[in-house]
């Protein structure tokens, strides 16, 4: 399975993905599911992919090579598109390619064509923004109101995101809270797994901010979930007493 | 859908069920999914139930007329058995029991025949427990090392019980950690509602030490959940700045 998170707030955009992929228990791996596009002051893309690894890498290259574009049949990659909009559509008729090829062997063989991204980033001339591409290839996009997307294994890290994070919350704070949220899904789903990789985009800087790869040995990851955990167990040890008696 | 926890400690048991039921969007309703049977001083049996609620509601009738037993053919009533574990046997024959009547229609209309149970308590002269019984009348028992079980949408509330719970939390603190990941479940998925049901029982004292129903206007509830959400706002504040530069 997988974990990626992407939020989007009034400061910029972070994404975090794990990297543990496993078909089957006796067979998991270690796969980056992060991919950034970048041409620093006009374009910064980032795509985090779940799902069936084959499909997303055919995808990821699809992207790379381009997709045959309008009646002159010039191929066009993510390097190309003018918006945010036009990258998620890219994506999408990307996804519908790989469909179209693989689809009914995936599915004869018993497998399901199953995928989810997300898209985040920012083209020169255009707003910020962070999307959630669907296996059919339509998208959502990211709001003020629901400022977040998860894929993968969603639940055991979104009651802190519920909790905490708002449009408002600054791009450093949401990068430690998707780092708590990943932290509480590792802990609980043995099928997500360290090392993550972690972008952040700063809105209108056009470029990465910040790009890192966190593994065990990371210091201040590990610092962070040793006082995240005492701090729940503080937290919990405070609760006042049972009243039924 | 719903979410049920059972916490088996050194001290005693803590069951809690939420109380929503859902066909379908537009058909949501409130449904007790906890029952006891308890003779005090030799037995307390709780079951708390999540899946099609048509099973749930078929099995815990059987559990009350009692299956017929041995060679007479007498009924046998979950007043009747002699250990847990026997229990949880005439739990799972009562489920083979609906699926052999109900499972072929149920499935022929596209319905899935798929329900889990929680079983604990005490019967005089055995071990306390706390059983998993799934829809093919099979089960497992918790043990020192896995000391709960959650039905259910069991995602959400798994993180704080990972984080803080052992076979030596005390009973009381296993209530309010069970409150807690309830309260987790509840704010991130609109198909887990209160009321709650929740039931305690002391090691060895053979009935229900406190058993009480929590909905919104419960005072203490809606202060363990301020005082929680608070509480993980203000650790995550105290959280030290990222690093990367």
């Amino acid at each position: 399975m997988t974990y990626c998170v992407g939020l989007a707030v009034d400061d910029g955009l972070v994404m975090l993905s794990d990297s543990r992929t496993n078909a089957g228990m006796d067979h998991i791996s270690t796969f980056r599911k992060m991919t950034v596009w970048e041409r620093p002051g006009e374009r910064v893309l980032t795509i985090a992919t779940s799902g069936n690894l084959a499909i997303t890498q055919a995808v990821i290259s699809r992207l790379n090579d381009g997709l045959p574009h309008g009646e002159g049949g010039e191929h066009v990659t993510l390097m190309d598109v003018r918006t945010l909009r036009e990258a998620a559509q890219l994506v999408g008729r990307a996804l519908r390619d790989v469909y179209a090829l693989d689809g009914e062997a995936i599915q004869e063989h018993g497998a399901e064509f199953s995928v989810a991204m997300l898209l985040g980033g920012q083209i020169k001339g255009d707003e910020m923004g962070l999307f959630h591409v669907y296996t059919a290839g339509n998208f959502i996009e990211a709001t003020a109101e629901t400022p977040f997307f998860q894929i993968g294994e969603t639940k055991y890290g979104k009651p802190i995101l519920d909790r905490v994070m708002t449009y408002k919350t600054s791009l450093e704070d949401a990068a430690k809270l998707a780092l708590i949220s990943m932290d509480s899904t590792v802990r609980s789903n043995i099928s997500v797994g360290l090392p993550l990789d972690m972008v952040m985009i700063r809105r209108d800087e056009l470029k990465v901010s910040r790009q890192v790869q966190i593994d065990e040995r990371d210091p201040y990851f590990r610092d962070i979930q040793k006082r995240w955990s005492r701090a729940l167990n503080a937290a919990f040890e405070r609760l006042p007493e049972l009243p039924w008696g």
